[in-house]
């Protein structure tokens, strides 16, 4: 998924046509993944007039989110490598699949992305509120860094599993399902602790257009560590045996 | 997916049994996904006696499209490329992956596949409604106009990236599910706001029987707008580049 | 998926050992669905205290139709061609790709599968009864027998599409979840109206092992009359013309 | 995916880098999937206040279960096999396809990863009690010993269909989506009875870190005596006559 092997950056590797397009298909991807995943959390306010969130609540909010991101990753793998998530650019960062330049670039789309999907879901539902991530009751915000951890490390240890890794044979081909099945697997847990985000820019575009930052940091900083772990832990464990082979990007 | 680089078309062509052929894959794979999606509707209000959409029902419809949309196209992939929505067909047209002649011919079997899965829905059923999309309180005719044209965009967006665009490699193996899924996903934003089309054939049928064409337009404006918009990007954008490689049409 | 080109039997063939491990693979792959599939209803009526279908509660069979016959679709493919219902066996039949012989020994197996499987949800239910396949109110016995045509046209219509058909090409990977798509898909729709059957030897079974047949016929001439035009309309005017290409039975 | 033709283990290989990594790939797919199907969970005791298990609970435990060990499946499958349950190494033992040393650590492996996620859990929910598994009222302990070893077969059977025969093919790209989903469907129809286990390893972590064991030998010995029987089953009657293939673990 990642383009291998690029350890170092240069400022011309962002402004070359590639590179561009791969930003655009990461904007375009995350545009749509966040209209579904943010979306379906509006419909679910509109349809129980802002009720408590329910168990069936929280199983079209993993339906939206796996549906859409399997769809987003799998539209942007050609092109980008179907990031759709700094964290996931910042696990390939920490692995050296991803140069500093290009990550930049992918975050810059990507946080654009989710913010062009909040004001097209404000304006298409008649001004409804792009509601932020919130911590429930009872949940403290080391609660959710941890949760956040564990569930960001499920996520780019699934990509590197099956997307990054060499090794990966046939996997490449339902790696885009893995991908986004694992993040509507997690949102059926920590959906109902703190929204279950593993993904900076979900959680930053509600937070830019409804103006909330209520302990938005832990929706970075646990996503960024889960994530870096998992890129470390996959890279240097379960892929430094197998660098003599030739590395295979294709889904 | 659609055939490529065939950008004009001659009278003749339409009747050749091949395009017969494609125009009766067309015919029963609407039928097939308008069956089920409109059906879970009706399920829905038979289960509720007409109550307003659940979250649970919601699901429901989310999950009656993404299954049976996907599996409309691969079962129409390989005889005429698995279209199933006027909208697909416009956007294969503006890219020059389809003549403007077959291109009618689908969109006449793709309504016709609509509304005979009505009347069928109608007599087994025992004569229940066939209700026509409609706006939720709430929603202006402008709003849900850029709803069907984002979500439009991430379907026909989706059909170039995973089963048009010659890069896509294995993808072209998931892409029927990545398109059925898409549409589950955007059911779960929409259809609390307008319904959630994206298909003017999957509202053209229900229009017909139920005789109700209230904002009937929108459901034809938004999708083709938003799919046109999807064929034109990816087209030119992400395929351009790579028109020197030889087109694989195959899932 | 079945054996093409094998129009004749001889009683031989069904004693050969080959024979009595695909109808034991039928066996086993018709008790997996069957289990899930009437176990899930069973597990509504536990948790509702046999209260009235709810969306939810159609969701939960669509879902645990989908899965397990997608699995039972799979593990039986190699083996048998996992047929897992009457409906495809005769719909294979009609277009000349299963003998009569190997035919009626998969029916036998299917039938008794899905009777084992009822029997062994008694007991581990602590006996609850296995209900039978009913008409909701408001549906008569010819409505439910065109919903059962129109539901069967599509699943052997898909199991022609996607595993039959020489041309499938890499459908038949994923040939098997569409096979299991359409069915959760239809119950959906189906399951508000006359449980959604689609398959014989899924209605025979419960009715067996609670001894209730109230239009049981229903649940047999509806699957067969569309699995059988399935396959004679998709044989005989969709692989027509492709069979001087060589057969493909793998998935 | 078990390493077949190794049928003889020694006290060397289980200290090679390549099982140790084995282990730690079954630790941390075990890790993924316990916290993903124990949390949903929880999550539903955290929504409902501790409400009695609905249709739609279930529906998210299902789904939760379904897309994690699809997930947990894929990602260790070309590093451990991707067992991720001591009842599949156990049904990889009985069919000759995994040493019993070999075994024994993913067993170890498998048990610590599942208490590492409850405790993770526990911490992540501020506190909440990781629920251990038990019988519905009406259900027998010896009702519930026939639904987990129905319900394993089914599993491991799956397993060996899809992942270990040699026959297998194309089936082996999508045998991870099969093997996780028939542990949804099963939960559909096990969760209002028993909880469905099927795995020995999701059950013993909320088991100790709950400390609570009433029946817990019920949720070892239906899995074990049910995959066991499928290995045995499977290897003998549907894999002997292909020994003289060459197995291909790959997915």
């Amino acid at each position: 998924m990642p383009i291998r092997n690029i350890a170092v950056g240069h400022p011309r590797e962002a402004t070359q046509p590639d590179a561009l397009k791969a930003a655009l298909a990461e904007f375009i991807s995350t545009l749509i993944f966040v209209f579904a995943g943010e979306g379906s959390g509006m419909a679910f306010n509109k349809l129980t007039k802002d009720g408590a969130t329910t168990p069936a609540g929280l199983v079209a909010a993993s339906l939206a989110h796996a549906f859409a991101l399997f769809v987003a990753v799998s539209v942007g793998a050609n092109i980008s490598g179907g990031h759709v998530n700094p964290a996931v650019t910042f696990g390939a960062f920490v692995g050296g699949n991803i140069t500093l330049l290009r990550g930049l670039l992918y975050w810059v789309a990507q946080l654009l992305g989710s913010v062009v999907a909040c004001l097209l879901l404000k304006f298409a539902t008649g001004g409804l509120t792009t509601s932020a991530f919130a911590l429930s009751s009872g949940v403290g915000v080391w609660n959710a860094f941890v949760l956040e951890i564990v569930m960001t490390f499920g996520l780019v240890y699934t990509v590197y599993a099956t997307a990054v890794d060499p090794k990966k044979g046939n996997l490449g081909t339902i790696a885009p399902i893995a991908i986004g099945f694992i993040v509507g697997a997690n949102i059926l847990v920590g959906g109902a602790f703190d929204g279950a985000s593993m993904n900076p820019a979900v959680s930053f575009g509600p937070a830019v257009v409804s103006w909330s930052w209520d302990n938005h940091w832990v929706y970075w900083a646990g996503p960024l560590v889960g994530g870096g772990l998992a890129g470390l832990i996959y890279e240097f464990i379960f892929i430094s045996h197998s660098h003599e082979q030739l590395p295979t990007t294709e889904y």
